[in-house]
């Protein structure tokens, strides 16, 4: 399956430049495992879903401890269509555990996420979950559903999105729990992800 | 049909507060005809199509003119079950001409995007087009691809989005015409969208 997002880090300051490639020192621990392309709107990651969010996470966390109010803001994807599917990179860890029953995933779901260390970094964050196919999956939403308002990290719907709140780690993990525990094992599951740090603006 | 979006405005410059304080007012002349609600990630704009994408042009016009990078992200949707189809702001303006054969619509999107006046403003954007429900609607979406190709627009496909140049005039036409004119017409259509202008990162 393939797996990767479109990643774009927005520092909102003079010094956005000197933030962003600060921060982007944050994957070199990653990049033996993603593939890693840049141009002048985002940067693209394919890899593993748990290194996909990990480096995702300590490329936000970086970025938001200059003080800067800073937002990654990504469209990640797993089943794209016309996908190198066969590429070893992209691969899906069967453990996320896709064919086990739904409530057995939304436990272990919540565990994974329970089991995040702290990055001591707070964030807000909302996303949309987009399921593409032949199929509603309206189960797997419904569970998915039921799992985000127990994660600890849940602050509410919106209109299109749903919102998060919380450190950093449980909110990154959150979102790749979302995207990978639920849904078709080998459908085309997309989300849209805005998370920030350092808002001047109450929630 | 219900039409809407969550809008994000990011200015990469230690005035960003005051720059998108001074942005939001390009949006006095839409706001008798879109619902309009802001929190620390988001403003939410539901109405009509034309208003919608006119409203986000002039907002991330009227930032980019600052001079700093300046970035509008947007969740786009229509028809989005459980959102309130009968409120009469959501309404889809029928002249777009869905329930028209596709070779119509392409050109008819065409026409729209060359009638679009220039804003002086350049844009660099991308963006992914997601159709929800029972069926891929596959010659809908090679109909938009065709159309994206001409559109005077388009600059190349990258993994997960598009992505297109140009002025912001006619970008912000493209993105509207991808979403509304084609796609079933009462389908769950949606769009992630990012726009981009005064980079320092060359293309």
């Amino acid at each position: 399956m393939y797996s990767g997002a479109q990643v774009s880090l927005y520092p909102m300051s003079g010094d956005f430049a000197a933030i962003i490639l600060d921060a982007i020192r944050a994957l070199d621990p990653y990049r033996d495992r993603l593939r890693i392309e840049t141009d002048d709107i985002s940067t693209l990651m394919i890899g593993p879903p748990d290194v996909l969010f990990s480096a995702m996470r300590d490329l936000f966390v970086f970025a938001a401890r200059s003080g800067a109010h800073c937002v990654l803001s990504a469209a990640v994807s797993r089943g794209c269509p016309g996908g190198p599917d066969s590429d070893p990179i992209c691969g899906i860890d069967k453990r996320l555990g896709q064919d086990t029953p739904l409530a057995v995933r939304i436990d272990e779901a919540l565990a994974a996420v329970s089991a995040t260390e702290d990055t001591g970094q707070p964030a807000a964050a909302q996303f949309a979950l987009y399921v593409m196919g032949s199929d509603n999956h309206m189960d797997e939403i419904v569970g998915c559903i039921d799992f985000l308002k127990q994660s600890g990290t849940f602050d509410r719907a919106k209109n299109f999105v749903t919102k998060l709140r919380g450190d950093a780690g449980p909110v990154f993990a959150t979102l790749q729990e979302a995207l990978f525990r639920f849904g078709p094992a080998e459908g085309h599951v997309t989300l849209d992800i805005t998370v920030s740090a350092n808002s001047p603006t109450k929630a």
